[in-house]
């Protein structure tokens, strides 16, 4: 097993090989084209550079303290090197296909404009197998890190063990993905509302006009923020998931074997291969629309990774009883995958239905636009409370059914404790929704890579046909980015119960005694998941602060420019874009300090100070806990919320409630812009925050008995 | 003891009908200020009207459900009336202060404005004396109410088992408060929405002004949604916590004998007397700032009340072992208490941090608003989610030590229950923090006598010196409405821990089997947790929303009225203001069905699903207290998000920043519109709603298990 799963990372890489060659072959049109893209490119990784750099320092930070705390309370050297070397791992591991995806994602942008100047279909092709580059990668080196660190920790002779011992790699991919994701929205949206602001409301100049020197920090923003932050957030819930999996694995060991405790790792592979195809299917016609391309690709890849959950679970997890193979866990279990599949799917039917301006959401936003901006941020704001109803009562549904099925699994096994049976079976329904990540992260790469397309097409003043392909494409891509967002938070919420889980697994043991309760009737521990829940909206505040004042470099800069160059404005000279560019970098990755640092203080100081009265563990289970379910809310709102705001000026740009440049519009823009820092910002980061409390809380749990 | 606090209720009772004839007995100024008075006089008296009528029905219909209910579950018809005879009580007396403080506060308004004109002290001692009626009535009322019940079960015969038998009186209380928050905080926002984008925006009049036919449904909202709305959350949170207390005192019965029980209504009655003298304290100067009258009159009554709960913890609260007296339990309930005050002291602190203009949070969402409404808006929604974390502390702190001191009270005594112990620590802990309820109550309804006196000053068109005059009194009256939202919701998650327990207790009593912990890392509590919270993000959206669509009737109707009589606008004809009070009655009451009979359905729905596996009660219990968090964060964000935007616009206002009609003043007033719903609605409604959640489920506790 363990080579079949080496065999298909390795076989997802080289695929991902051949899609950035695919990619790469393509032209890059003309040299007006090749002017703006280079800016971007230049942009994106000097950001890319300087942040992995700052992350670089806290990682290394990190490692020592937790080289220090492991010797301290466990005193075993061994253990403690490699709890670090799995962090540093982990941490390497999420940075790299970041940093892959972003080299192919900066490189397609151009390529998908120039495409699209032949054939739409030409252009899908380039745009979205880009962003499979970035999808396929992060999915494999997952798989491959995993499997590396399973094999070098001997998990080939103590495969029990082993699993505790690589928790590191999923806190170094978390770790690295908080760091990723704010600092990359913080940079994406200073830029964009900054640039905003100085342009269109100061200087009068339209959006992604090039004598705004903040423009190019807008585009690199697209890719800092979407591409390399929401890849490193699915690649801690592919990991973190993994992990936790295993570890619950390990306590059915008695019954399945090793296959238990691998299971995870092959369904997931098979998960890479049905992404795989379903990219590969992926096709339009010149005047269709592509998003029933990329639904159609997304429904054979549910369907071929459903087929892979069956074999599978018929193959892996059978309990041989004297001889005779009983499949009825198998069986049972497989039903929970595919509460995990239908699960993803529902999170995407439920995300469009507020986010797209086909339905009643939007179009109220938009109607209530009329009366002005007051009026359309207060319908928003009922909206994004509104529509956090769906998804949690399909994610309490999938949570209950997918642990009554783990019972039935095991009923015939009644040596199985009630909470490992139930649990496996959320696991396997985590597993089924991860199945189609590879895919689902293709279709978010694509956004950053279309909206740049449309942006240097824009630049580079390419004619009105042209624009309105990319136009059309950028549209579907702000469309996946939603439903990525959706299908994130729905993941995170449904692995967060098996991560409390296996904190529990690791306290219990750790300690040797039963540790199963979470009381929050008891005083300290209600505090607790109080103070838990408070973080959430601690950081949230700081978080879209954080943004106001990055912009108010931005827009500093581009008033000193301005002003020391007239010509800028009147368009005979060009501004200077890198300069923006720097600036934004420098205030993104300084204010992304505080709020990341809060989340990682956070639960060790609570866990600390209830230690003393001898509930750390339980509480710093609670604050995980409740945390997460506000994280789950807070982030469906600003995601959700933001989305609709965001559609609500599109469809009054449709032409719809009297189009641009009416008042309606105008107060649409208002509400795009307050949702802004919500969507691209807060939201994403508050999914890496809560499985960031879980990883942390894991490796750090010698630290709160 | 029960004569002692039924002389004191009595007794304040006498003294709210001295205050009510010292406000009647002023002058009601000039025939035009009459005639406004009178309008606000009508409109305000129909919709309690009406809307007693409908809050009538439903308490009819859910006392129905609730003997029937009694009756299935326990077959004993004489525990089924008692318990709906309870709650129809309790319903009654939270209506009838109501009532009352709404016939003082529209006849105090006048008498107000007419003061002013001779004495600025005349003037507050007029409105706030006013407001004094309102919260005194309530506070004596709640006792009252509490004592007379207890004699009538039999509580002199059998105090152990009476305060069981009197939560339908908190759940008739809570009922009640939940519509008359919801409805008049719906009317209120409505109106002033409606009045605002039809007037200020599509007609171009100023605010106030007599052209405007929803003018005068603004002024009438003031009264139905702070004065009646408020005090019946305030009746409630008093009366809910005075039986949660008593339950736990139960639990104590064997060492502090029935005064454990009754301690709870002493320490209450003494804080009434406390708060009677502070409001006779209140005196101003002319040129004075009349806040500082009204802190000094607080922190006398706080003064008081804390020796009020030092006489009677030293006499009550006293175990007799081996006829020795010991004074330990009572000198650190003692401790408690003085928390509890402190608590209140420090969130009135707090609240005016981050509300209040002079300060850097409602500075920076002013300075923000330089750059449009978007920046405002993004500001604001930093500050609102920031300022959840200093209260979260401070309750946080409150309940543990108050917790610790419970567990020191009972220290020698090792039969005492840890729980039983600690409880009675927080316990006392909240009413130290409601001792002082009756001056905040004041001090509440205080804002809108003043609002609305400024409201008759400016259509009567007094000079501009009186006008001045009261904007001040006005504005003093913003930071008082908006501190009593600060303590209800600190009082309201202090007693929310306290209510727990209560049903805890409950349930234990009921099944006779211990039940004491609430675990949620059980999957079914883990999803009714998560539940409860979404309970709250939804019942909020959907209070945004009915905002909007009542302001839409408002709307509707002015723009009829002046379409349909032109001399309307030229000032030739007045409008009919009936009618539109009528309109915003009608749309109100209509729109607050919806989200009320959601949040009492929702608890139901979840207990009796999680019955069925046998997690009835733990499940509700989850909800209960994870929907109390949840609902304890987002009304600080909404009330203190809103409170700074109402006061970033009002700094402006002083001529800061540009002054009024400059770009920022705009943009600051849509910050102002988008809070209103929030702070004036969906927040204090929170407040109303985790309280109504747990005696709702205390009652209902016999359908979960």
């Amino acid at each position: 097993m363990l080579v079949l799963t080496l065999g298909i990372s390795v076989l997802g890489l080289v695929f991902a090989f051949l899609l950035a060659r695919y990619v790469l072959q393509e032209g890059t049109g003309t040299d007006a084209m090749r002017a703006i893209s280079d800016a971007i490119k230049e942009g994106a990784e000097a950001f890319l550079r300087r942040q992995y750099k700052t992350i670089s320092i806290l990682s290394i930070v990190v490692a020592a303290l937790l080289y220090v705390l492991y010797m301290s309370t466990k005193g075993d050297s061994g253990e403690a090197t490699r709890t670090v070397i799995a962090f540093l791992f982990g941490a390497f591991s999420s940075a790299l296909p970041g940093y892959i995806g972003m080299y192919i994602s900066i490189r397609a942008n151009i390529r998908t404009a120039s495409a699209v100047r032949t054939s739409m279909d030409r252009a899908l092709k380039v745009s979205f197998r880009g962003g499979a580059v970035s999808g396929v990668t992060i999915v494999a080196m997952s798989l491959l890190g995993i499997v590396l660190l399973f094999v070098l920790y001997g998990g080939q002779s103590d495969p029990q063990k082993v699993p505790f011992l690589i928790v590191g790699y999923g806190f170094g991919a978390s770790f690295v993905a908080l760091f990723a994701q704010l600092g990359g929205g913080i940079y994406t949206k200073a830029a964009d509302v900054g640039a905003d602001l100085v342009g269109k409301v100061e200087a009068g100049i339209p959006e992604d006009d090039p004598r705004n020197p903040a423009v190019i920090a807008d585009l690199v923003g697209d890719n800092v923020g979407d591409c390399a932050g929401r890849g490193a957030d699915l690649f801690e819930s592919t990991a973190a998931e993994n992990i936790g999996a295993m570890i619950l694995g390990v306590a059915l060991f008695p019954y399945f074997g090793v296959s238990g405790i691998m299971f995870p790792l092959i369904a997931r592979s098979f998960g890479l291969i049905a992404s795989l195809v379903g990219i590969y299917s992926v096709t339009t016609k010149e005047d269709a629309d592509p998003m029933q391309a990329l639904n159609r690709g997304y429904y054979i890849t549910s369907l071929l990774a459903a087929i892979g959950f069956y074999a599978a679970t018929h193959t892996l997890l059978v309990v041989t009883v004297d001889g005779v193979a009983n499949h009825t866990p198998g069986n049972w279990l497989f039903i929970s995958g595919m509460i995990g599949i239908v699960t993803s799917i529902l999170f995407v039917f439920i995300t469009q239905y507020y986010t797209e301006y086909r339905y009643r959401p939007v179009r109220e936003i938009a109607n209530a636009a009329q009366t002005g901006p007051a009026t359309s941020i207060i319908t928003g704001l009922a909206v994004a409370f509104e529509c956090t109803a769906l998804p949690v009562l399909v994610i309490s549904m999938a949570i209950i059914s997918a642990y009554y099925c783990g019972l039935h699994a095991f009923a015939a096994f009644p040596d199985v404790s009630r909470a490992s049976a139930g649990l496996y079976g959320t696991a396997v329904a985590t597993m089924g929704m991860l199945a189609t990540c590879a895919y689902v992260l293709a279709m978010d790469t694509f956004g950053p890579i279309t909206d740049n397309a449309g942006g240097i097409t824009e630049m580079s003043e390419q004619p009105e046909e042209i624009r309105a392909k990319t136009d059309r494409l950028d549209s579907v891509g702000n469309t996946t980015k939603a439903l990525t967002k959706g299908y994130a938070i729905g993941s995170a919420a449904l692995a967060a119960f098996l991560l409390f889980s296996a904190y529990l697994d690791e306290v219990k043991h750790l300690t040797g005694k039963p540790f199963e309760s979470v009381d929050i009737a008891k005083p300290e521990v209600f505090v607790a998941g109080l103070l838990g829940a408070m973080l959430v909206f601690l950081f949230s505040g700081l978080a879209i602060r954080a943004v106001g004042r990055a912009a108010q470099y931005v827009i500093n800069d581009v008033r000193a420019q301005f002003k020391a160059k007239p010509q800028i404005l009147q368009g005979t000279m060009k501004p200077n874009y890198a300069q923006c560019v720097d600036i934004v970098t420098q205030g993104a990755l300084k204010e992304m300090v505080l709020p990341g640092v809060l989340v990682v203080i956070a639960p060790i100081i609570v866990g600390l100070i209830f230690r003393s009265v001898g509930l750390g563990a339980e509480s710093v289970a609670a604050f995980l806990m409740v945390g997460t379910i506000a994280g789950i809310l807070l982030a469906t709102v600003m995601n959700n919320g933001g989305g609709a705001w965001d559609n609500a000026k599109k469809y009054i740009e449709t032409g719809q409630l009297g189009g641009k440049r009416s008042e309606a519009h105008k107060a649409a823009v208002v509400g795009d812009t307050v949702g802004d820092p919500l969507k691209d910002t807060a939201g994403p980061s508050l999914h890496v925050l809560i499985k960031l409390l879980s990883t942390l809380t894991l490796v750090l749990a010698p630290l709160f008995i």
